[in-house]
């Protein structure tokens, strides 16, 4: 039994660390560049060791959004204490990079090139859909809760995440493209200002 | 006189061309694998002529976003007729990629891997900051127009316009990352609802 248990979680040490070790190569190589070998001399590890978690490349950046996808959730689990405004603040400010971030720039430069190959790779399109799928859940859940708390107006949902999900992503490509360190700060405020503020209820629900 | 001029058009000619011939090439075979090569064989040219007229495919590539910013403006030119409410849907429109739109699928997905480029290539960057520069003044001005017609409210236009950029430039990604046909038609939707709406001065100047 402690054997088998040992060695699963040894495999999921190792796959811990493949994880760290394609986000380090994905920001220093970016995706077209990006080789198993690469991502091996990140980890200190053998590529036959990679491909043994991982037949193929393609197979590995999926994990590694799924990865991403669930490091995201843990980091938005609600805590009871929040109120449905604070938790779409905190998710706003949580896709928002700061100057001086320049590795998460790396990454999201790296992704921004890894989802132009989305419609040509069917395992990158599953993730991708899966990841949209997952943040707009979050906001979603956000919003009927703040419904039901009475915070929010009677909106609907589903558009109102599509649309707040949309927006924080185009703010964040321009930003990266355009090397303009402040355009993801700026697009938030003006969100929270112009449609955040839009769906509370009344000036009372701004203070709770 | 008459030569030079003879001279000028058949160069203007030529370089139309050769934009046309690179909109085809970026649709068939994408940015990072595209070369001089293709661009010449879509044009029907030598590649000695494309080198005339550009160094480089980067600065190739750059007349092209150049020529494309063109094309867009050309297309929003504001008809004296059109109230500022009419003009700001009729340029989210041109943003919406109907799901037959193949070609423009295509193109916008080389875009984004040209764009994922945009740090690393001072050419591009030029000519990405240029054109977010030219959408965001086309809105600015519209908004202004509102605001001077009295229909809509007194809102920051400058603020307004980058968010409402940045919403279509999340839908346009995610519809053609996702392979969703429907995504920037249900943001643009959603975004009219919420925010186009919310910017009217009076449910009167919705019929205007």
């Amino acid at each position: 039994m402690s054997d088998t248990s040992d060695e699963s979680e040894a495999a999921s040490d190792s796959r811990d660390e493949i994880m760290d070790a394609t986000y380090r190569a994905l920001c220093e190589h970016g995706h077209a560049d990006l080789t198993m070998q690469h991502i091996a001399d990140e980890a200190g590890k053998s590529t036959a060791l990679l491909h043994y978690h991982f037949d193929t490349k393609e197979e590995l950046l999926a994990a590694f959004i799924d990865h991403l996808i669930t490091e995201f959730e843990s980091t938005v689990a609600p805590d009871e204490n929040d109120s449905a405004t604070e938790r779409l603040r905190e998710f706003l400010d949580l896709w928002v990079l700061e100057p001086e971030e320049d590795d998460r720039t790396a990454l999201h430069l790296a992704l921004l090139e890894l989802r132009s190959r989305g419609p040509f790779n069917e395992t990158y399109r599953e993730e991708l859909a899966r990841s949209d799928e997952v943040l707009r859940r979050i906001v979603v859940e956000i919003i009927r809760d703040g419904i039901e708390q009475g915070v929010f107006r009677d909106v609907e949902p589903e558009g109102t995440a599509r649309l707040i999900v949309a927006t924080l992503d185009g703010a964040r490509t321009r930003q990266i493209t355009l090397d303009d360190p402040a355009y993801s700060q700026r697009v938030r405020k003006q969100l929270e200002d112009q449609l955040v503020e839009g769906l509370l209820v009344s000036d009372d629900a701004t203070r709770r």
